[in-house]
């Protein structure tokens, strides 16, 4: 009996009467980006071996070979001796060939009751598993460590921007917390996506299942899944999982990019509120003075890549009729790069969290800016008795007449404030500055300084 | 005092010198496309009043004048008689307006405690949670209308194909609950997004939160939140939400492209295994014999639409500086049109689920084709003690020799296959019918008709 | 004979045994949108008939009843007495409907020898021409505008900023032109764009052609295209125009969203650098104090939606199989919405244009900040005989100095500077002025005013 | 004097407190991908220093030392035997520290006038220049490969499909001609690309000019650029060119993804039309029968991978303020793969297309079901004076009483015929027969083979 792996370089199997064409083999093949689920392909090989024993239809014995076979492959593999080769395609076949070099016919038993179809999405679910355990970890560590910098800072005042103009003072606590809260939805969103994940196709065979009498729930609690997954055809075919990691993998960017964004304006000179530590930042090839936030610019231009992804993958499945193509193969290098992106940028950005110098006296300064309490005076007329809407407009003829004056409205005189409404006392000018307008919002959710401290001591809860 | 609203058509406020122009007006406004949020407009309105009474912010009469302007206001809206105007740029305007007209100071007094920005972020939430529950019902229409096919056809077989080549025998069941296992991953993803949709931004007022002693648990409660938004930046600046959705939508319509595409190749004449009644169907103009498959062909159309309005979407976000800036409106018509698509999709394929007929004789015909029971062929060999790469091996040979004769495995007489294995005995022929191979996949996820009652009947508990 | 049209509430054509569904006819209606195609479908009518009397397929007197009986649907059109009906699905039916009522038999005549596949392929590409022809005389009256800001504006002194940090002095109007050029690159993709759009698919009826003996060269002359289209199947298939339009498209909304970018930035309190006329902002619902950038802000989010249309129509014909699928009809919507999007934006931008105040005060403290000049004293060491490299070297120890003593370079003294080189003499501070540095950079490209001055002439000349 | 490269693992320049971090370096470098572009980086060096030489800028020594120094880097680069250093950040440092290790101060010259800024768009430029003309020959390969194909096959009969339905009989060798229709609009795209490419950046140093007196028309005369960029702060920021070709390759992908579509239907066996030879297809690991169309399954899912790199180019421009950001050096990995894909997808498509054999018999018994020639009935009937709406409503219900009776229209007798149109005489069964539908075609783009070998004629006039 010929050996079918022996003769891949002249023909698939016997059914074929040529081999693969060399520029073919290459677009093809997947074995040098796949290989780096070799870990989680031994691990599905031996658990799908386990049971294979555990139900009679391969010999202990057998068993006892693969196992001792996947222990050598795996440390050829860690120590880098591993040859993986272009001609056996894609990381499964490479392994089962050295298996079968090295422990003969239990590596050609290996493979009974599966198929490539099940193994590949088996071993995705378990790289993609071990991501979101990572990215989770990571999610966590950001959030703690901007909640650090946010207690730091629970008192201190900047502007708060909407449409890029003065809105009203915030603190730059309460501001570092809106991304520890956006930080912490992505971690919902992986939570969400990992019981989607971590259900086992294992036994789904090429499409339909398998004659042997497998024991599926036996594989799932093996490798820790929490369900197997319930229609064959569905299971091999299925890359919805993908999709909704890189999807969740995108809104991480979209916030690591809103992050940048501001990181970047607030160490431009004409703002100048923070300051990044020169670790994180590089110089010019040509400017002498230039020191630049490389990081935060690089993060933002990442975020692109992996927008892109997702795009890509869902193009991918587009009208894909069921169940296998050979498309799939194209889930993988993109799902990895998402991977490789978002750990290296939350860590990085874990990190940077403790190089942001802040400059409170900017903050301040740019905070007496633009007339930010000017809806405290209204909010304060409404009080005295004033509809919302007519204290509205009274406040704005006041900042209109401050305008002309290039003064602060916590500059005019009572006498001057009068002027837009009779209503207003001497007590004004308490809620007209920062402080005060600050500590007024103290609800949940409100930028007061106690408020900043009780939203931390929450995160830190949640973290805990 | 004059009344902000009736000079915006000179100048937005006090504070400025000219009016906006027309086509910058026109270039703005939203009035046209966020009307449709009118109801949860009024709904949030009404929520927040009654809180502003409760905390005694307003008056149990302006509470009441609230009340009753805003019944005739849906009353208005409802009957079609609501003007809505270019002029007032949005929903919110226009029926801030409209109210302050129908109950005077009460309705200046309305928007105290509160900004345009937690309002329009309150009512997209709102929207989104009514389209994820209306959408997670049609999710399990479809699914109820699948199952049913799949129980009429538990037993009728056709090719399962992999690569679009025959792979080995299925059941109709069998594939039509593959489709019911994504659609219920769908459902499992809306009900994640609407933990996430289902909090509060109300209390955020523009950015930074209000001096008002508002009651935004009570705000909550009344609105059937299950939490508020627990950081005032984030609350106003955060559309993670229709992202999510839409993202969730955009693995809806892979779903139904993928169904689409099956439909599509099954109806074509070649291959014949379905016809779509004519209600779902169209002709052509100029060729009279033509009757095509217009609803799927034009679903499939239209994933590209949901696909585009993630990209949009998450483009709209990326690199967005907080808090609010007014790139967010465009945020709607992507979401509006998100959940058209998906509700009038997933409605008339509840309904032409019931307009399939299936042609048995065309699918077995098919499945006769191709050597379909080669891998049971294999898993025999397997059985009788060959390593399973050995098995597949003999059996490529086995099939190469029947491609050459131009008969099926099943017609090989026992000696032709010994030839390939003198393993074969007379009990080969059992497992080489139709029917042998489809009964003896009898394990979870199988095609095994027996499995396929079971799966239905799992989902049915599911959809109870 | 029955009457085709009159039976489409009951079935298709005489092939269909039961109605279309309503929610099937409203689901695959396309004439709510694609009327806007009406003018576009009545001259591609006219052109066809023409030729078809020419050719004498059809009598003299049909012809002339058909162009009476169109002259009196485009007056009832655009007196919107045209009554559309959903239960004709689309542009054409409706308007054939309508002849036919007309003029009787020429009516039911006119469609000898086409279909509605090479129809509405011709409308597009009418209507695509058409706007491409807006789009480009838009593009020119904003290259106009910024070219009229960018004179005033030849020596108005800015820094001109790598990753946000400060890195040499630059002039506005250079600036400016940087915008020309890209609205310039623009204007020539559309124009390149329009060669592909300007070839006729009209005769290539269903996919095949026609049995009539038809001249598509009359046709396309009298239609204005510069070729017939060579493949019957892929002109009704192709919407490559309508892809790479969009993809121009979103090119133009990509230079906008950076252009937006710095208009928001530079009207940030902190920066200063420019206001934008009050016609071209809105105000507050709660802050009186507000002036938004409403205008660059939302077409900074629009970028998104164009994007995402890209995206859709891409998605749209990935891996659709010839020739003509319903899926196409998906394409309208998209580029419809790209169009409006593209008009509004560029006609308000070149309206904006003249709506732009330039600070020039603020601009150039900001270029004094951030030792703007450290390239002109590094280029001066390297004059002096220093290697490039060294010279980068030494200025950077002298910027760090400054740093320490919060000065600039020009503040140094002359004996401060010789610490860093000994090479530095008395004319070293002509360079470190900002005039002196920008006059330096001058050679085409450079931002030297009289380069600027040549490159607003090369541009005029352009536009001319 | 210190020399900058030898410290760059203390601290990026003398302006630097710390050292970059390990995380940072490997984040922020690019020199592991971007090394791909070093043949462009020292033929655009080579090209500065000559004209720095010209302009008298360095002496003719430096030059002839830069020149000796490039030579021997690029030796060492092409025997791989030049060490690629994580610290010297990318390819341009790294080089650029080499050549100063070889020939010393002329090395730290070469850096005089010009900026990263502007080396790395030069680079960019060249490379995607380069790659368009791979892109363009091998597009004119497909096409010759198609068009031979096409050729052989110009008589053969397939039917047409809408809708994946048959609409009318049509030829092979036309359909093919789609795809060189399609193919040859892709060339004509990149050409109009390469217009945009082809502009010289060098010169814009790092976003101003230079101070030097520099000669840019001699640098793109020696680079072969038609032109220089004429605004430095556009040319720095400019990506356009890198999205162009994006967009460009993005359509080539979809026309190989429709193509892709119809091979794997087409080899499905229910359809059966075609066989690709073996050594483009590979088997399954379970399933010994299986011959998969790999080849197009993989090119189909490649496409989302090129839309991707288009959506996350575009992504990466949107909103990024002037001039340089380090954002941008995200945009040669996703060209790169792009230029990757596209070439070898092209490669393997032009030789896949002579493995294609035609099964015309399959395709002729394919043509005789779904009644092809009814519009050639309806055709008939008007040219005996019925208006084409009559003539489809009769034909219509031919159709229909042949769909009753399971014959064709060709099987019905004269007076079975003449039931539904008295006009209907002996002549009609000329015109019924697959050949006569194909010949009446005869005209310009029509399916009938004489304009088939018109059109062959025609496309290899282009490729000569």
């Amino acid at each position: 009996m010929t050996d079918q792996f022996s003769k891949k370089s002249e023909a698939w199997s016997a059914r074929f009467s040529e081999p693969v064409s060399d520029l073919v083999k290459r677009y093809t093949a997947s074995v040098f980006f796949d290989n780096r689920m070799a870990k989680a392909d031994i691990q599905g090989s031996l658990a799908h071996a386990d049971m294979l024993a555990a139900q009679g239809i391969i010999s202990a014995t057998d068993l006892a070979d693969i196992q001792r076979g996947m222990a050598q492959i795996s440390s050829e593999i860690e120590s880098g001796k591993f040859e993986w080769l272009l001609d056996l395609e894609d990381v499964h076949l490479n392994i089962e060939k050295r298996l079968t070099e090295l422990v003969g016919d239990a590596g050609k038993r290996l493979h009974t009751g599966r198929s490539r179809n099940d193994q590949v999405a088996t071993d995705i679910r378990l790289y993609v598993r071990a991501a979101i355990d990572d990215v989770t970890g990571l999610l966590k560590q950001l959030r703690g460590a901007l909640t650090d910098l946010a207690e730091q800072h629970a008192d201190t005042i900047l502007p708060g921007f909407t449409h890029m103009q003065v809105a009203q003072p915030i603190t730059f606590g309460h501001h570092m917390l809106a991304y520890v809260e956006m930080f912490g939805r992505d971690a919902e969103r992986f939570a969400d996506c990992r019981k989607r994940v971590n259900r086992l196709p294992l036994g789904s065979a090429a499409l339909a299942g398998t004659t042997f009498p497998i024991d599926r729930v036996r594989v799932a609690q093996t490798l820790g899944f929490d369900d197997v997954c319930h229609n064959s055809l569905d299971a091999v075919s299925d890359r919805d999982f993908a999709i909704e990691f890189t999807a969740a993998a995108s809104l991480v960017m979209t916030h690591i990019s809103r992050m940048s964004e501001e990181l970047i304006i607030w160490m431009s000179p004409r703002v100048g509120f923070i300051d990044i530590a020169d670790r994180f930042c590089t110089g010019s090839s040509i400017m002498p003075q230039k020191k630049n936030p490389d990081v935060p610019e690089l993060a933002r231009g990442k975020t692109g890549r992996v927008y892109g992804h997702l795009m890509g993958l869902l193009t991918l499945m587009k009208g894909q009729p069921l169940a296998y193509n050979k498309d799939n193969q194209e889930d993988k290098e993109p799902l990895f790069d998402t991977v490789d992106t978002l750990v290296d940028t939350l860590r990085i950005f874990a990190d940077m969290a403790g190089g942001i110098t802040v400059k409170p006296e900017a903050m301040r300064s740019a905070a007496l800016q633009g007339y930010a309490t000017a809806t405290d005076l209204a909010d304060y007329l409404v009080k005295k008795g004033l509809p919302f809407r007519d204290a509205h407009e009274a406040v704005a003829h006041a900042v209109r007449a401050c305008d002309g004056l290039k003064i602060d409205l916590a500059e005019m005189s009572l006498d001057q404030l009068r002027e837009f409404s009779p209503l207003i006392e001497q007590d004004v000018f308490a809620v007209l500055t920062l402080e005060g307008s600050v500590a007024a919002r103290d609800h949940v959710g409100g930028t007061a300084p106690n408020q900043v401290r009780a939203a931390i001591a929450r995160v830190r809860s949640q973290l805990a």
